[in-house]
Protein backbone atom coordinates (compact mmCIF):
# COMPACT_ATOMS: atom_id res chain seq x y z
CA UNK A 1 0.00 0.00 0.00
CA UNK A 2 1.27 3.14 -0.74
CA UNK A 3 1.22 6.57 1.09
CA UNK A 4 1.45 9.76 0.23
CA UNK A 5 3.92 11.60 2.81
CA UNK A 6 2.56 15.13 3.52
CA UNK A 7 6.01 16.02 5.52
CA UNK A 8 7.66 15.06 2.74
CA UNK A 9 5.32 16.67 0.19
CA UNK A 10 5.87 19.87 2.05
CA UNK A 11 9.50 19.87 2.52
CA UNK A 12 9.96 19.53 -1.13
CA UNK A 13 8.09 22.02 -2.28
CA UNK A 14 8.98 24.15 0.39
CA UNK A 15 12.60 23.57 -0.95
CA UNK A 16 11.38 24.48 -4.36
CA UNK A 17 10.00 27.91 -3.61
CA UNK A 18 13.47 28.71 -1.27
CA UNK A 19 14.48 31.27 -3.28
CA UNK A 20 11.55 33.51 -3.36
CA UNK A 21 10.62 32.43 0.49
CA UNK A 22 14.57 33.64 1.42
CA UNK A 23 14.58 36.80 -0.63
CA UNK A 24 11.30 37.52 0.90
CA UNK A 25 12.18 37.51 4.23
CA UNK A 26 15.82 39.39 3.56
CA UNK A 27 13.64 42.35 1.81
CA UNK A 28 11.14 42.07 4.72
CA UNK A 29 14.49 42.95 7.04
CA UNK A 30 17.83 42.69 6.62
CA UNK A 31 19.16 39.50 8.68
CA UNK A 32 21.98 37.41 9.06
CA UNK A 33 22.24 33.17 7.60
CA UNK A 34 21.24 31.74 11.12
CA UNK A 35 18.60 34.69 11.30
CA UNK A 36 17.33 33.10 7.92
CA UNK A 37 17.25 29.76 9.05
CA UNK A 38 15.16 30.15 12.18
CA UNK A 39 12.81 32.50 10.15
CA UNK A 40 12.08 29.59 7.74
CA UNK A 41 11.34 27.72 10.07
CA UNK A 42 8.88 29.64 11.85
CA UNK A 43 7.37 30.88 9.44
CA UNK A 44 6.92 27.64 6.80
CA UNK A 45 7.32 25.65 8.94
CA UNK A 46 10.65 23.34 7.86
CA UNK A 47 13.99 23.76 8.29
CA UNK A 48 16.45 24.18 6.06
CA UNK A 49 19.96 24.24 7.52
CA UNK A 50 23.72 25.75 6.78
CA UNK A 51 24.54 23.47 4.22
CA UNK A 52 21.20 24.53 1.69
CA UNK A 53 20.85 28.25 3.03
CA UNK A 54 24.56 29.51 2.81
CA UNK A 55 25.55 28.31 -1.07
CA UNK A 56 21.75 29.82 -1.52
CA UNK A 57 22.87 33.31 0.13
CA UNK A 58 26.41 33.05 -1.80
CA UNK A 59 23.95 32.30 -5.30
CA UNK A 60 21.98 35.59 -4.61
CA UNK A 61 25.11 38.08 -4.19
CA UNK A 62 26.83 36.83 -6.75
CA UNK A 63 23.71 37.63 -9.21
CA UNK A 64 23.36 41.02 -7.60
CA UNK A 65 19.58 40.17 -5.73
CA UNK A 66 21.31 40.53 -2.40
CA UNK A 67 24.68 42.26 -0.98
CA UNK A 68 25.99 41.63 2.37
CA UNK A 69 28.01 43.60 5.01
CA UNK A 70 29.82 42.56 8.58
CA UNK A 71 27.95 43.48 11.39
CA UNK A 72 30.48 43.77 14.59
CA UNK A 73 27.77 44.40 16.90
CA UNK A 74 27.40 40.83 18.27
CA UNK A 75 29.83 38.02 20.21
CA UNK A 76 31.15 37.27 16.80
CA UNK A 77 31.35 39.39 13.46
CA UNK A 78 28.19 38.42 11.51
CA UNK A 79 27.43 38.80 7.75
CA UNK A 80 23.92 40.66 7.77
CA UNK A 81 22.30 40.46 3.85
CA UNK A 82 20.18 43.16 2.50
CA UNK A 83 18.00 43.00 -0.73
CA UNK A 84 18.71 45.06 -3.75
CA UNK A 85 16.33 46.57 -6.13
CA UNK A 86 17.84 43.75 -8.66
CA UNK A 87 16.46 41.26 -5.93
CA UNK A 88 13.13 43.31 -5.15
CA UNK A 89 12.38 42.88 -9.27
CA UNK A 90 13.37 39.40 -8.90
CA UNK A 91 10.83 38.96 -6.09
CA UNK A 92 8.15 40.48 -7.61
CA UNK A 93 8.55 38.41 -10.82
CA UNK A 94 8.43 35.12 -8.95
CA UNK A 95 5.59 36.28 -6.55
CA UNK A 96 3.59 37.03 -9.49
CA UNK A 97 4.38 33.54 -10.99
CA UNK A 98 3.86 31.85 -8.02
CA UNK A 99 -0.01 33.57 -7.56
CA UNK A 100 -0.64 33.22 -11.08
CA UNK A 101 0.00 29.18 -11.28
CA UNK A 102 -1.53 29.04 -7.70
CA UNK A 103 -4.59 30.99 -9.14
CA UNK A 104 -4.68 28.65 -12.52
CA UNK A 105 -3.98 25.17 -10.14
CA UNK A 106 -7.26 26.75 -7.90
CA UNK A 107 -9.56 27.57 -10.77
CA UNK A 108 -8.88 23.63 -12.09
CA UNK A 109 -10.65 22.92 -8.29
CA UNK A 110 -13.86 24.72 -9.07
CA UNK A 111 -13.96 23.30 -12.63
CA UNK A 112 -13.73 19.45 -11.00
CA UNK A 113 -16.56 19.87 -8.42
CA UNK B 1 24.59 45.73 -15.14
CA UNK B 2 22.53 42.67 -13.77
CA UNK B 3 19.30 41.96 -15.26
CA UNK B 4 16.33 39.43 -13.78
CA UNK B 5 15.62 37.42 -16.52
CA UNK B 6 11.77 37.37 -16.34
CA UNK B 7 10.88 34.12 -18.66
CA UNK B 8 14.19 32.39 -16.87
CA UNK B 9 12.25 32.82 -12.99
CA UNK B 10 9.11 31.89 -14.94
CA UNK B 11 10.52 29.06 -16.44
CA UNK B 12 11.92 27.92 -13.38
CA UNK B 13 9.02 28.06 -11.04
CA UNK B 14 6.94 26.29 -12.94
CA UNK B 15 9.54 23.51 -13.25
CA UNK B 16 9.45 23.41 -9.49
CA UNK B 17 6.09 23.01 -9.67
CA UNK B 18 5.63 20.70 -12.49
CA UNK B 19 4.93 17.53 -10.14
CA UNK B 20 1.62 18.85 -9.46
CA UNK B 21 0.66 20.96 -12.31
CA UNK B 22 0.97 17.80 -14.12
CA UNK B 23 -1.01 15.32 -11.92
CA UNK B 24 -3.37 18.46 -11.91
CA UNK B 25 -4.04 18.05 -15.80
CA UNK B 26 -3.92 14.08 -15.44
CA UNK B 27 -6.84 15.01 -13.07
CA UNK B 28 -8.90 16.84 -14.50
CA UNK B 29 -9.09 14.63 -17.16
CA UNK B 30 -7.09 11.16 -18.24
CA UNK B 31 -4.62 12.55 -21.04
CA UNK B 32 -1.26 10.75 -23.24
CA UNK B 33 1.74 12.45 -22.77
CA UNK B 34 1.79 14.55 -25.58
CA UNK B 35 -1.58 16.17 -24.43
CA UNK B 36 0.34 16.72 -21.49
CA UNK B 37 3.10 18.76 -22.97
CA UNK B 38 1.31 20.79 -25.75
CA UNK B 39 -1.80 21.32 -21.66
CA UNK B 40 0.88 22.38 -19.97
CA UNK B 41 2.92 24.61 -22.84
CA UNK B 42 -1.80 26.20 -23.49
CA UNK B 43 -2.31 26.37 -19.77
CA UNK B 44 1.10 27.64 -18.36
CA UNK B 45 2.98 29.51 -20.80
CA UNK B 46 5.98 27.34 -20.70
CA UNK B 47 7.48 24.63 -22.77
CA UNK B 48 8.78 21.12 -21.05
CA UNK B 49 9.67 18.50 -23.47
CA UNK B 50 9.15 14.72 -23.69
CA UNK B 51 12.45 14.34 -22.08
CA UNK B 52 11.00 16.36 -18.90
CA UNK B 53 7.54 14.83 -18.84
CA UNK B 54 8.28 11.09 -19.36
CA UNK B 55 10.17 10.23 -17.06
CA UNK B 56 8.61 12.63 -14.47
CA UNK B 57 5.30 10.13 -15.84
CA UNK B 58 7.21 7.29 -15.16
CA UNK B 59 8.21 8.69 -11.78
CA UNK B 60 4.18 9.38 -11.13
CA UNK B 61 3.32 5.88 -12.17
CA UNK B 62 5.75 4.13 -10.37
CA UNK B 63 4.89 5.61 -6.94
CA UNK B 64 1.32 4.89 -7.76
CA UNK B 65 -0.18 8.40 -8.12
CA UNK B 66 -1.57 7.30 -11.82
CA UNK B 67 -1.56 4.37 -13.66
CA UNK B 68 -2.28 3.77 -17.40
CA UNK B 69 -3.72 2.12 -20.48
CA UNK B 70 -3.49 1.95 -23.60
CA UNK B 71 -5.42 3.66 -26.19
CA UNK B 72 -5.92 1.90 -29.46
CA UNK B 73 -8.45 4.43 -30.98
CA UNK B 74 -5.97 6.80 -32.47
CA UNK B 75 -2.88 6.17 -35.81
CA UNK B 76 -0.27 4.53 -33.64
CA UNK B 77 -1.11 3.23 -29.50
CA UNK B 78 -0.97 5.82 -26.87
CA UNK B 79 -0.54 5.42 -23.07
CA UNK B 80 -3.32 7.37 -21.67
CA UNK B 81 -2.80 8.02 -17.69
CA UNK B 82 -5.43 8.77 -14.82
CA UNK B 83 -5.29 9.88 -11.55
CA UNK B 84 -5.41 7.06 -8.91
CA UNK B 85 -6.76 7.86 -5.28
CA UNK B 86 -3.20 7.93 -3.85
CA UNK B 87 -2.62 10.86 -6.72
CA UNK B 88 -5.61 12.93 -5.86
CA UNK B 89 -4.86 12.59 -1.59
CA UNK B 90 -1.11 13.60 -2.99
CA UNK B 91 -2.65 16.76 -5.17
CA UNK B 92 -4.63 17.93 -2.40
CA UNK B 93 -1.56 18.06 -0.19
CA UNK B 94 0.49 19.96 -2.38
CA UNK B 95 -2.06 22.34 -3.53
CA UNK B 96 -2.48 23.11 0.13
CA UNK B 97 1.04 23.88 0.73
CA UNK B 98 1.39 26.07 -2.52
CA UNK B 99 -1.49 27.45 -1.50
CA UNK B 100 -0.36 28.17 2.57
CA UNK B 101 3.13 29.57 0.95
CA UNK B 102 1.74 32.00 -1.69
CA UNK B 103 -0.42 33.49 1.65
CA UNK B 104 2.42 33.17 3.84
CA UNK B 105 4.38 35.50 0.91
CA UNK B 106 1.76 37.96 0.22
CA UNK B 107 1.21 38.60 3.62
CA UNK B 108 4.60 40.11 4.10
CA UNK B 109 3.48 42.19 1.12
CA UNK B 110 1.11 43.92 2.61
CA UNK B 111 3.11 44.38 5.89
CA UNK B 112 5.48 45.90 3.68
CA UNK B 113 3.99 48.11 1.96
Amino acid sequence: MIQTNQKEIQTKLTKNLLDVIVLRLIDHQSMHGYQIITNTRKIFGVYFGPSTVYPLLAKFEKRGYINSQWSMTAEKPRKIFTITNTGKTMIQTAENTINLICKTLNKFDKTDN
